[in-house]
């Protein structure tokens, strides 16, 4: 399905769901972190989505990171949320939703990379190569509040 | 509106929505909660209530805790989530909704106590007074764990 984000956009369409999600930040040993090539609007991100009934929001991120990397992670704690409700995307089905995404750092503990229909490339990208990859400036923002280590979680 | 809530139930009722929502842990120079006493299950609680389409999730909690008790807050930090899908609540309009909470704490900046429709009495309660107030345990738990002060949010 595609997508198209607004952000700070007077011309985006007004917001009729929210669905809360997640992105998760992974890391190897190296250091390097773990990035999917969306397919949805063709972005480099972190995995994550949406939340699902019957899941706690630690479920979702363990579901997500599977699904679109085939990587098995831990939850660690909390890095931001990010919840600007002039930030909002619109689905070809006409759900535009208000972007609701909580941010957590994982720790990875298993599995293989795998592609998914969500995901066309699965990688580990070293920080300083995350600049040059085509990605929307959100997903910048919870990348690079996730390595400033804060001592409390974002609050957007 | 009537609430029920249902805790680890194999009799609860499949949960249809997902609203994600905050609880405010707010305290006084000599370290008392605020509480309410809510109008919908005759229980105290925490001020708090569900995100509206619109607002950021700071907002929610600026905003719920305004209207439940008079005071004016300024959120500092998330202490836990809650969203364990075994926990749902029931309103008498058929919505059953699965648990999706956020606690901040967040400190007083001004205002004055007031009740509103739905909170019946606003007060502030010594830590160790709670104990013997009406009270849901997953209310309980999310006073004790913001009053542990962790390193990290709790996540459920």
């Amino acid at each position: 399905m595609a997508r198209i984000d607004y952000v700070d956009d007077p011309n985006a369409p007004a917001a009729n769901s929210v669905v809360p999600s997640v992105v998760a930040i992974v890391r190897d040993t190296d250091g390097r972190i773990l990035l999917i090539h969306k397919t949805d609007n063709n972005l480099w991100a972190l995995p994550g989505g949406g939340h699902e009934i019957g899941e706690s929001i630690v479920d979702t991120v363990v579901r997500e990171v599977q699904e679109e990397t085939g990587y098995d992670v831990e939850v660690e704690t909390i890095t931001g949320t990010y919840t600007n409700p002039r930030h909002v995307m619109a689905y070809d089905d006409g759900e535009v939703r208000q972007q609701f995404s909580i941010a957590f750092r994982a720790r990875l503990i298993g599995g293989e990379a795998q592609t998914s229909s969500e995901s066309s490339e699965v990688v580990w990208v070293r920080p300083e190569e995350i600049e040059a990859l085509d990605m929307h400036p959100s997903m910048r923002m919870r990348i690079q509040h996730a390595l400033e280590e804060r001592r409390a979680p974002y609050l957007g």
